[in-house]
């Protein structure tokens, strides 16, 4: 039977700022992404994410980004290797206490946005993330862009690995993302992404913006919790996932043999 | 035979900025206070800072601050005990991270500046304290201000702790420190500084600033690296309490039965 | 004629963190008082919003807070009175240079949360305040808490000052705000609170929690514009102050003899 | 007579941490920027710094950076033009803050670091920058790499510039420097680093790193106070240029016609 997990980002408000449905989109997900704490997220935020996901029994990883909160962790910043895999290690400690106070495991790991636009093309980086990762906890899972530098760095450290996929964004023939100056980035019909992503999971292939047909890995969809539309879409996908005869289950779920 | 604690805070580098002789002073005490990044530290120095207490086979335990880098967080905030709570867990998980990848553990975990004084005398924010250090680790010993409400919350709680005590520091009859602001809050004589300290250690007491000899445990002494007197007092003191047979040992050796 | 000024926040999202409803409330307040980066506020959010202001034609101001991002601003620091005065020219300067870009000048100058609260009570941290505006600008005029120990300093450095009152807040026999962990901190009826305002704009007097009528100096009322129900309350507030043949006119107009 | 100015970075401490020598650098330099609280500098640490160029009479300037205390401002961030602007102004506002407070005005704006290094490339951005500068004081001289984006820009703008040098590297053969991962990068000699500056401000000529003569146009060498080593080649650098008939003055004076 296939499999697929779908993860959304969580526990991005801070202080007095709060961004994102986290208690809507939980009931869809099967994996969430938690800030922690440098491009979003605080400590009181993670407390509280953290027994938000394990409320709705959904699998938690780490999200860490680059210290840049008034960028939202969304602009490339050229940190060094060895900082790379400091800011990994400090993260993903950080959150894991939150975890262990709740009798949790973390499952993965995903670098949050200019951190994992870069990672997916960077192989210094994305090797420097990964030791970090290994380092921690050799027994956590890396989320990262399929096809990318990412999880080919993933393999070399002997970290388990999960190809992340979207539904709402256009491939080049190379399994590359359409950069989003480029027409065709995003899939703003809402049936046709959530048929591509269906094709994606079950035939393990999509078409390129060129009308190619190539290969793709989908171990993970990549879903958003922004707003009541997004939250929408979610169940939509989840729904016609499982009507297809796809399992969502958390990403330790589906990479298992 | 007298057991006695050295303990020093490390790893207060941030950046570009470099602050206190970490190498030279971790070859006289026995227990090192890292800096978690909020009020000194960054992921980058915890790590150079654990790994060069793993040379020195030091003891090293967690020293968590308040959000504020710019006053070092020598300054008070009326943070909530929730607050105080997800401090602690964020900041002793991100240290955490740096010690497993090192092959290490945390042996305590003590508060800094003045989210320490005021743990010393706020019922409430003690025993959030304890109760987030217990919730990451119930193994972790808290080093607190002796016979303050810092250790009584711990006692409480259910976690080990050690009663930390002050060479340079004058004593009021019930036992508090002298405060800054008054005479007789700093002993500036080294020679007698070192015999108060042997005495608090050796007896159990210390003579107050009104000339009373009053009980005090004395798990553990504060010392400082900041400079290169400081580092002479450190190695002083530690040579005079061998030369009166007493142990210089990690918390952890000082505090079993 | 009777004259009040209408004060509300402004400027306070952070990166992609939005916060409040700041187009809305600007149709009815007369003086806008800017976040400035410290506890709230991005350089881009203030360029927004005094662009935003100024084609509104609202006066604005400076709204300094604690370095505190995390806690909004809202937790009490216990910083010296020259931090006080650097962090109020850092901040004023700040926003003062997205005036000058506009063809503006600063109006006043309204200290933010636990800044203001601790300013209202604590002479020398008011006089640092004071100080800090008045050798940036004199002509700065200072918005405190009427009766309070801000205003007192105010006057004494030699700057403008405005009275602000609260339309739904009970009010202690002295003239201090009734502290919000008491029964009547809050007017929860909005007609009560509208009748209140303009009775202490029209006769200089209100009546405290005891049912005392205590004189009362209103130069400008603070309203909110988070929500929906706070904008639509300014509104109510204006139109029946206009009604009752209260002039809403921005806090220089209203001060001026 | 040649005249040259001579610039140095100052106020880069923070909070508990000390950087630089800046009473002993004031005393050889004839044009300081100081430090603006985002990649280095806080408040305080501002005030100070203005009160000591006002002491030794030498003209000041913003020395705004990347949001990226962390960093140092040395590492490289995406930000975009308008982003770029607001931090420009933001920064600017704030120094300007202490200057009128003690009677000064600024001379010039100098980026920091990465944000230098991208404004001698990137046209859009030493545009923002320009522009953000021109729109809080268009009497603001942009100190800029010379030959470079940043210099047209300004020019372009209707911004004064000055040009910068750099006494210890190598220059490319089109008149950038060479990188710091090519050898060639630095001149460790002193006694040529000095003879090379003094002929880049007397004859306006540079041998590169190839032997090529070009052109160069120094109004300004950058040097540094952070150590014993670089004030005493600073002072080595003045009294050289003096010897030579050159005069050591502020950038507003040697810029103007």
């Amino acid at each position: 039977m296939a499999k697929v997990d779908l993860n959304a980002d969580l526990g991005e408000s801070f202080g007095a700022y709060t961004l994102g449905m986290d208690a809507e989109v939980l009931r869809y997900i099967s994996s969430a992404n938690i800030a922690c704490g440098f491009h979003a997220g605080d400590p009181l935020v993670m407390q509280k994410t953290v027994a938000l996901a394990k409320s709705a029994s959904t699998a938690i990883g780490a999200h860490p980004g680059f210290p840049d909160l008034m960028g939202f962790g969304r602009r490339n910043m050229t940190i060094t290797a060895q900082e790379a895999k400091a800011y990994i290690k400090y993260q993903v400690g950080a959150l894991w206490a939150f975890a262990k106070a709740e009798g949790l495991k973390l499952q993965h790991v995903k670098p949050h946005g200019a951190f994992y636009n870069m990672a997916a093309k960077d192989e210094k980086l994305a090797a420097a993330i990964c030791e970090g990762i290994f380092e921690v906890d050799p027994e956590l899972i890396v989320l990262g862009l399929a096809g990318s530098a990412h999880i080919t760095a993933a393999e070399k450290v002997g970290l388990r690995c999960a190809s992340e996929v979207f539904a709402d964004r256009g491939y080049m023939d190379d399994g590359t993302l359409v950069p989003r100056s480029m027409p065709g980035a995003m899939i703003h019909d809402k049936d046709e992404a959530i048929e591509r992503t269906v094709r994606m999971v079950k035939q393990g292939c999509v078409e390129t913006i060129s009308g190619k047909i190539i290969p793709i890995k989908a171990d993970s969809i990549c879903v958003h919790g922004d707003n009541p539309d997004a939250v929408g879409f979610v169940r939509n996908i989840r729904e016609k996932l499982i009507a297809e005869g796809v399992a969502v289950v958390p990403i330790a779920e589906v990479i298992q043999a």
